[in-house]
């Protein structure tokens, strides 16, 4: 085959607060030539997370941070244009963390943690594969049901909601009989979005609104399960509106991600002993071996209508490192997709 | 019967900060004469817990704030010295929250929340009624057992652990199998009584000694329950150090009941995301029906000698009110009592 040209983004130096297109470096360089049970996969899609951000600082996580000099790391979907594996033909739809780049060279005698590719899940279209079926659609599928363990007629509170988790994490409380689903984003036209849309009973504005008296508002009663993508004040103000013996699912802290130190804690904590309450971190990686479980109700609940997988796609491998940033600016409704390449 | 004279500590005002004895007034006046029923009962020993401090502040609680002018709330042991019910005669030992007083009247056909005594549990001294059977002791049980749930091998840190719970709780995380049993208390005295005579395997002393870089020391591979009375630094220090899956038992944050506004809030809690970990919040009332259960444990383990019950026991009605302070003062070694009367 001829070599075709491939583009990547490396890391060129970690970033201090908001990543800058000028941490990394678009380099390119012709694919190599396979060898046996590898393929080259072409990136169509490539997905964006918050967790991400935390990737790129040197420091101990429960994944190693992207070294420099190194393909930025991240979910995608693309398709095999070569094949020298009996695993995939040339055409076959596949995801896994192929990273910043067009054309992605997987071993599949050999896979690594993140070197591997699948095939998308039966029926799944590569925004879907990316969002219900992707790391956040796991994210808030085993941290709300398992984490968050809600109990039909609960009253479940979500922030981050018109986010890629958030949102169906709030749509799998409603479908799960919650008794009400409130979420918490940024703008009225998510807000607009979650109501009209997700099926949500409320949203709450954290632009606009004192979150803290809206949950008192929406939530008389308090708060059953809290479900929490951001951290911080809206944290914070939570704690003082858990319902006794609540459950807070920490999934994330996206208003502390850019911080170059951890930012404020919750000064209500101790609410958790007044109110018996629970709150528990997880992380997704822990729960892929239940990947089909999660799968199969998805599959299930997108086909009735039930669970919207909203994506939010921008275009061009130019584009890519500043699609990361319009997660922290908040200017995403549903999953961050960038498009950046077409099938052959 | 003739009336007795009752010395009693009534609230004057709401402290701010430590309480002082001018918060308080000291009330004497005849008791009453007793109606069917009732029982007058001598107080010996008043015992002095942390959550105290809390019932002080006019706010929304888990229990009701002490009204002003009336009796300190107090959890206590007494004798029954009159008797107009046939539930109890005189002579008998009581124990029940009957406050800063001499003399309660306490009505036996119509117990309040606060307003009822019962007899010493079978074979308890005074003073392990109001410790190892006492509420502190019930917290650390149910708290370490029920919340924690720890795991034979499992490794245990303790904060506030010379204290009344602190010490039950590291006491029976070693009795249930604990791989290693780690104390972290204020002073050399301390710390020695920790090693030395409740069997823990080492002790930090936060008032000398870096926590944070001692809890790694003592517990490389991390903490896999955290039994925390203290909050504040040593939770965030604590934050860092915990294993995969660990759990924190949050008991009470002494480090800030007496701040006029909730002091920050751990900045390491999104650890709890990263490391999987589980905090949880528990109130000891909510486990009152299960008191005997702990009970036959409790006095198992101290007819064995495998649990001490150490009190620290001050002396004098008129010293009441500044014993509350001894504990935020972290002058007490285990239970704090005073006791103001004799049997008779």
């Amino acid at each position: 085959m001829a070599p075709r040209t491939n583009r990547k983004w490396t890391l060129k130096s970690r970033p201090k607060g908001m990543v800058s297109e000028s941490n990394f470096e678009l380099v390119t360089e012709p694919t190599p030539e396979l060898a046996d049970g590898q393929v080259l996969v072409k990136t169509l899609l490539v997905a964006f997370d918050p967790a991400m951000r935390g990737w790129l600082d040197d420091r101990e996580s429960y994944v190693p941070p992207v070294g420099i000099g190194e393909v930025m790391r991240a979910a995608a979907v693309g398709q095999v244009v070569e094949s020298a594996s009996r695993k995939l033909a040339v055409g076959d739809l596949v995801t896994g963390t192929t990273g910043w780049q067009e054309y992605a060279l997987v071993d599949l005698e050999h896979p690594t943690m993140f070197g591997s590719v699948t095939k998308l899940p039966e029926g799944a279209t590569p925004e879907q594969a990316l969002s219900i079926f992707g790391i956040t659609g796991l994210t808030a599928y085993f941290g709300l049901l398992d984490v968050g363990k809600p109990k039909e007629g609960d009253v479940v509170l979500v922030s981050g909601a018109a986010g890629a988790t958030g949102s169906v994490a709030a749509q799998i409380a409603r479908i799960k009989g919650a008794s009400k689903v409130v979420g918490i984003a940024g703008g009225p036209e998510k807000c607009k979005w979650l109501v009209e849309r997700a099926g949500l009973d409320a949203a709450i504005d954290y632009k606009s609104e004192d979150v803290r008296r809206r949950m008192k508002e929406e939530c008389p009663k308090g708060v059953d399960v809290f479900f929490d993508n951001v951290g911080g004040e809206i944290l914070n103000a939570a704690l003082v509106n858990m319902a006794q013996g609540g459950r807070i699912v920490l999934c994330g802290g996206i208003s502390g991600y850019n911080a170059d130190s951890p930012p404020p804690g919750p000064s209500n904590i101790m609410e958790l002993v007044i109110r018996r309450c629970r709150m528990e971190g997880f992380i997704v990686i822990d729960y892929l071996s239940r990947t089909a479980e999660a799968a199969a109700d998805m599959a299930k609940w997108a086909a009735s209508g039930e669970l919207i997988a909203e994506v939010d796609v921008q275009e061009g491998m130019e584009n890519v490192p500043g699609c990361l940033n319009r997660l922290f600016e908040g200017r995403n409704l549903g999953k961050q997709l960038c498009r950046v390449g077409e099938p052959e």
